[in-house]
């Protein structure tokens, strides 16, 4: 099945007043650190934190009276299945989501709270899939799949419609790539209403399947897809979602993990924004200078917020920790009363403020009659840390390196 | 000087173009934790991270050619300080900021950024302040008051304008009060343009400095107002802004430190939008049910996003603590080989992932022969707690309480 731009159009009056239109926002930092005019399309500020429910609810509704009677399976671990779950509450029909056991807790809660019935099988996405694909054979449910369906598509192909009712002289736009449903309708509608912008898709370096199979000319199952993104950690994609992509997007990046951690860092600290690590990907292939564009108007898809908080945590505490802003140093101390006190006096004229310590002698290096001080401290920068190092050398200290 | 809407409509041409007219975001989550219709003010998006540009333009753009050529100074350790450095820049004119000593590297570095020359001076912003004051009268610079101008107020009161452009039949409007510039300006706004809407004011409990001053009748200092809604942390409301509000605003309320720190968390995991503790003061109103309405159109104004990356990290450590996702259970095991070991066996079995994990033999209680274990778990909620340590407790390990 051909989809076309009638096909968005429909789908949009299907999803009118169901999903939240998402305005563009226009960023000032991401734009300022790429040299373009930048818009936001905040898909993480969707209903359900996520694009999916535009894709899930078109197909939802247009399943016959039949199959609505007999409800829907699906399988996921993340966004997929909290956009089933509130499609078919809104459509009134009963929904079965099969997620692997290790998926967060919060997920598995958000799809319950939207009353569907979630089956955890399967240590990896994969068997939770083949475990659908039994309990649909037997009940002869609908399997609602995330990506490689033409009404999924058309869903996710109305963030195509609303960019340009919003801005008609949008020149690119940036759409991270899991399976392939989000920029296959975005490439779909743009194109149409618009031949000459520019589609561009990212994927996470430890993830690109879809880079891969355009690569060899046809569709490649990676042996593993493990990163931060996992919105977007695809083994295999989509045969219909692999012919839209192949003859209508412009290019493919990859950006590394790096890169997504740091893009996520700098969007909840200078945007204010929090994105999952998949909803990210197009802003961290703008701020590492991966499109190859100056002075244009660009859409930077941001497909997804759900996260779990202590990977935020996790992000953070690594960002401050590379931006220097955070810093672990390690000196040797006498092991005598006073010593400590005498160092953190130095370490306070620094401005430095200490965040933890901790004091061992039970290292084999460090020497009798000595304690090891560990501190991590907030620093400024790289610079304010080689200032403390410096005065702390000059006081008579020894830098450990571990 | 009287304000009316007529100088807030100057105040709007004045800044057209140079600030972000902020669209009301509509809030599912928000909503439906109060029962009401809420729309977001996002002021955290706009530029600088706060509302703080809007006046700081307005009042600078107004100084004559006489006083842009001699300069600006103003004292502030967070917003206001950031909002003037980026306003006296867009106009060209030279500006000089009083920050506190402590004040966080992170701000201290975005207003150098802007252009502002930065003098670090006084343990806390009084004593900022009276250097200010001292530069001002030697330079003959102008003084930029954070929230005692008639400028400035009729700058942040573009937000009420701003508001009934959008939607028409707003009920009520909250709004954080620090100084008080903020609530003056909307109210003016919002009540000249409709009489009937509300106008709630949300302090901190520890800094609520404005509804002390309407109990007891006139302008009162506070000792001291310690909060980590820092932006509104002021002991002195100013005299312009206690009459506007005595005439305009309908009832202050005031949140606790608990209530902000929770709101802040929600707002993040489920909103997706990173506030300061400021920012959240009203969302904190709201889901605490403060705020005595049902089913009417409310909008939250979150004044600012600007906090310290590691003070978020210690909001979301905590939340999770308090709402049961994360528990530090202790427990004793033998001191033999292997002990850990079956512990943990227990602990995987009840699928709590271990977050971080401490043994020692180093504490007055612990019995000769034994070991203490401390471990802070990821939990799903209260009830998988207590689960896991009726498992412990069923396999013969006595939880120790701290």
């Amino acid at each position: 099945m051909e989809i076309s731009l009638q096909d968005i159009k429909e789908a949009r009056r299907t999803i009118q007043g169901i999903i939240t239109p998402t305005s563009l926002i226009p960023s000032k930092i991401i734009s300022s650190l790429c040299g373009n005019q930048v818009f936001l399309k905040c898909e993480n500020l969707q209903k359900t934190g996520s694009f999916k429910i535009r894709g899930a609810y078109n197909k939802i509704a247009n399943l016959t009276e039949e199959q609505k009677k007999r409800g829907v399976i699906a399988s996921s671990a993340g966004n997929h299945a909290q956009g089933v779950a509130l499609a078919s509450a809104l459509n009134g029909i009963e929904s079965t989501i099969v997620m692997p056991v290790g998926a967060p807790v919060a997920k598995v809660m958000a799809t319950q709270q939207y009353g569907s019935k979630v089956v955890l099988y399967g240590n990896v996405y994969d068997e939770a899939y083949e475990k659908a694909i039994e309990i649909q054979r037997q009940n002869k449910t609908t399997f609602i799949h995330p990506y490689n369906d033409p009404y999924v598509i058309a869903g996710q192909g109305t963030i195509g419609i609303e960019i340009f009712e919003e801005i008609q002289t949008i020149d690119a736009i940036i759409v991270p790539i899991g399976g392939g449903g989000l920029i296959s309708g975005i490439a779909i509608a743009a194109k149409a209403i618009n031949p000459k912008v520019k589609i561009i898709g990212v994927e996470a370096e430890k993830a690109s399947s879809m880079k891969e199979s355009l690569k060899i000319g046809k569709i490649h199952t990676l042996k593993s897809a493990n990163t931060i993104a996992d919105g977007i950690a695809i083994k295999t994609p989509g045969d219909i979602t692999y012919n839209i992509i192949k003859s209508l997007v412009d290019e493919i990046i990859v950006v590394s993990e790096d890169e997504l951690a740091n893009a996520l860092f700098i969007f909840l600290e200078k945007e204010k924004i929090l994105a999952e690590g998949a909803g990210v990907a197009s802003v961290a292939a703008l701020i590492h200078n991966k499109i190859n564009m100056v002075n244009k108007k660009i859409v930077a898809l941001i497909s997804g917020g759900n996260i779990d908080m202590n990977m935020v945590i996790n992000i953070i505490d690594n960002s401050l920790l590379k931006n220097g802003r955070m810093a672990e140093i390690i000196v040797s101390i006498p092991d005598k009363p006073g010593n400590l006190q005498i160092l953190l006096e130095i370490v306070a004229k620094t401005r430095a403020n200490i965040y933890s310590i901790f004091q061992t002698r039970l290292k084999p290096y460090v020497n009798i009659g000595f304690q090891e001080v560990s501190m991590v401290l907030e620093t400024r920068d790289h610079h304010h840390i080689k200032e403390i190092q410096e005065e702390l050398t000059r006081n008579g200290y020894t830098i450990i390196e571990e």
